[in-house]
């Protein structure tokens, strides 16, 4: 079960019915796993924000990088225009090209793309290579399309999957994690669910409980270096926000990632990618020259609970992630540990 | 009079009826020219956005970073929030605080603002201590005051005047310049106002003509430092146009400011600050909480004409501020001569 | 007595000896406080990276904006040019101009900076308002001077002092705070010193108690407004570090903050401004032409226990803002309630 | 032959020896130019800042983003590190993928790289769609992997090769264009190499004659969209130069390509990415832990003249670009002219 099952709550603002990034209305996730032999531990999540056709009909979007070292393709597109025009593919760092490639190859093939001549894909990655043959580049364009394809609404798988079958986190096995919050309607109900790729570490921290330490896994126990790696955050809502104030949610998701502990060291290429499926916000990629884009959106003033909400599903995502991995033996038979779960609740649970 | 008048053409689209930022309907601008003695000669211009109350009523803006060496206040806010809430004070180096000071007890006198706690002033310079007694910090929180009270719609003084009366551009007298575009009906009919402060050098180019080589004037032939200063560049249009595309406008005016041969040399702090006028983006400093801001704004496409102007407008603005400086003595018996008007046209006129 | 002094412990490396940000050697700090009458609370804190004339030895210097809400003076210099050339002012918010003024005439006063006519002043500044009479602007340049004139080594005042004398934090008052981090030699034995001036709201956790939620004050409870705000931020490291390792040190700093239950609310103007005092790394002002700047300096994998460094100490900093500051009243008979310290301290010290 | 070898003059500064990016000791260039059947016209161009290693010893480097619509890869982790680790390769939109994956092969594959699990590959495009089947995807990792091994020093085709191969700038036929500048041994004697792929259009002007405008083929005379497209600009240097000063750099060649009467229209992806190549600061991918990195670099103050040599090369290198382009006829039977070159050439000799 989950931590919010068993009793651990982070932060005051209550999770949507599936604490999950499909919570908010519209988006889908797809995953592939490839676990095969003994070397090969890896996969693809894919985002969608929508279930039709996302160059055609585009969602305000934003990216903010939190640690650049990392390979996030579709960066500056994103920025300059503040839209999302493909699915968000997640998947390991020497595979980034394949996303590229299955995003395009989806996006040309979409009826009522025929003439469609440029796309900005948007793929990140995490490295995987501990546990996983990464020079290999196991991931293929086709094993994206597959992902986008498979991509659902409703429950979303979490831990060793999709992206996350071969990811490390706090120097235990992580993965794929989710989570939402839903404001109260005082606050405009808003939804923002969160999807993380967990794959980084630090002095790990989990409902302010100094889990890290109690169980002598942290940085400088052994070596700094154990604490590179990377985590993807992308964010979802389906408040009326434009790419402005997506912007500054997306940032505050690296702060949920503080409270976990996390310290985006050198080496970990950290990136949130935040976007608003309010139907009213979609941009057509077509319109008349001239036609006015006609709009209503939250001001500054109303954006401090988004915020919030954003901190919170960002460290219960990434925790979820923790809880839901388990343990794996991959590359060179090397083994990561799942987090000792039972422990761990037990002095969560006796804190409170 | 002005280039145009005399028959020199900067680009491809028409000038709006006074060639003025003041084009822009409900811009105003207000001058304070300070010279006396043999030691001062500097001064305060102030473009207010609208007539209203501006903290109130605030205006979408952005603000590009040409080149960073300079001390703009108010950078921040304005690219956080995406807008501008107090008149934009030009000034010298030295009295930037003293823009501040005018600029926060204009406002916190403004009726309505009776309980502002917060405000930010956004004030700009260049450094006129070449003819100028800079260091003897001679504009005083008044003299700002005073420029924004006399502040007015219809024709712009250029030259000598305002915050340009001490400047000194491609080794010449530089000063204020302004100029505007008038988009055809068919890309929408808006208008583009600049208005310039010219404090740099570089290699003084003309409508294409290379002035600074013809007149042995230009970077190296006396040593480089000479082509140091800043220009601040103010950018105002009626289209209805959120920050994102104002940064995209503001960062066109580089390109303009390129094109009379300026190198945004390490000294120079040249910055552009854009706003939009356009009535239903106003954004009122207070709004019920969950109150959506209703909109209507021109999308990324329709965007190309209005950089064109941005580009346009600012070649012409500065190339005004030089046709309208006159020569000056100031500081220490320094002389700066004006621009060789009559040999320059001649050379542009005949090149046509 | 502080916090670490009873045993509370942020994070995992050792404090500097004083637990302070002139633990870097050189740094001096000077204060003034200006409480008057019923209406006036409020001041300044000068923070100095060495003690000889800062604008004739630049230090390497870098800003991270973490919420632009603010009206921090002199960041784009700092950004463009990598260094920083005078003390850092922190004070209220309508004072920036009092802090420009009063930076721009200790600089021209320094002996050496005769022929100076340049100066970029960084002045941050926090909003004291309800405690404070701060539309009276009651800050002179003269106070400005005096802070910068009283900056010392070695122990520095915490809570309601200086430019936190009427700040308000996590519905608590709030103040100055400061914390240092000292690296085993293994990893270079550096110090990372940091001063806080803390105005902001969130949902307070220290050393991983949720104190907020405990003592009924957290946002939502109220108001979400209430939680506005703003934390100014100052990095000093003795680390051979340049200004992009810097401005990510900075960046860093916001994740220290988040631990605290700080959420970087839309009104909040949250910025860390980082400098090294490494002697080998300073920046002459005047450096013949074509001279080259020789320095060591760390690279990029070194940085990752910096930046745990930073990320501890802005935790115990702001942490220790509030166990020093006391209850105050102010404008209008306000008064804002000190943290309850013993109540606090029981629950961190039984969580151990 | 070249413009310049026909007397035209670009600025004041002297061009190097091969007036091409080679100019810069080290620096090679490699095209692999698929011109099959009538729909496929397009290929890659490959620069290489240095004949080693280039991932063990990577080079200081930065981007400027001028205007944002492209998409190129490997942004972020240049900017976060400051350096860069692969050769760059510029293509087709389409073909990013085989960009990256044909860099990430040839750097896996390099001798001392058989560990190496990550690799940030810069990869820049322009749309060649109008001539060129762009949704056929025709360039291959191997493809990739030939322009980078066929690099070479020395002189660098220009024109209808490699990633310019299928390009259209100011509406006639575009490429590959090269150009440098050496400054007097006065001012360092250092070398600025610039290398362009021209795809985007404007209001062309060459050498201050408004070429665009005397052809009659300028926006608006058409249609607005007309002018979009996409330029990619690589800056080399062998001046030592930290990433700080490149990005300043990398920005200044958007002033250069505001000179040639480009406007960064709405739909252009301009980039510049600049790199030094001085040898004392390379930066080696493995350095033990808390190894200073040893530098002696150029100041600020020095920088004005290398800014001056980026705009200058810039504008040759793109009109150069223009020159070297024959007419060319790809998919669907179109045709793009190439630049009357005849005609061109004597309106700018008979203006001098």
């Amino acid at each position: 079960s989950r931590p919010r099952d068993l009793g651990v709550r982070f932060g005051i603002l209550p999770a949507g019915p599936g604490n999950a990034i499909t919570d908010v209305p519209g988006v889908k996730v797809g995953q592939l796993t490839k676990i095969e032999g003994q070397d090969i531990r890896t996969g693809v999540t894919a985002i969608l924000p929508h279930g039709g056709n996302i160059f055609q009909e585009k969602v305000p979007a934003a990216i903010f990088v939190g640690n650049g070292f990392g390979k996030l393709a579709g960066v500056t597109q994103v920025q300059e225009l503040g839209n999302l025009e493909s699915p968000i593919i997640l998947t390991n760092t020497l595979s980034v090209a394949a996303g590229i490639e299955g995003v395009v190859r989806y996006s040309l093939a979409q009826p009522g793309n025929e003439s469609v001549q440029s796309m900005n894909a948007v793929v990140g990655e995490t490295n995987d290579g501990y546990l996983n043959d990464i020079r290999g580049m196991h991931i293929s364009p086709e094993d994206v399309l597959m992902a986008i394809r498979s991509a659902k609404t409703g429950q979303v798988e979490e831990g060793n999957v999709g992206a996350g079958t071969g990811t490390v986190c706090f120097g235990w096995k992580g993965g794929i994690g989710t989570a939402s919050r839903k404001l109260p309607e005082s606050m405009g109900g808003h939804t923002v669910g969160l999807l993380v790729q967990t794959n980084f570490g630090g002095n790990l921290q989990i409902a302010g409980v100094p889990v890290g330490e109690k169980l002598g896994k942290y940085p400088f126990k052994d070596a700094l270096e154990k604490s590179d790696g990377s985590c993807m955050i992308v964010v979802a809502t389906d408040a009326p926000v434009l790419e402005r104030n997506l912007e500054r949610m997306a940032q505050r998701a690296m702060m949920g990632l503080a409270k976990t502990g996390g310290i985006a060291s050198n080496g970990s290429g950290d990136y949130v990618i935040a976007f608003s499926t309010h139907e009213g916000l979609r941009i057509p990629h077509s319109i008349p020259s001239q036609r006015l884009q006609k709009a209503e959106f939250l001001g500054n003033d109303d954006m401090t609970a988004l915020f919030m909400a954003v901190i919170e599903a960002t460290e219960e995502a990434i925790i979820n992630s923790l809880f839901a991995a388990e343990s794996m033996v991959g590359k060179e038979d090397r083994k990561i540990e799942s987090l000792p779960k039972t422990q761990v609740l037990d002095w969560i649970l006796e804190k409170k």
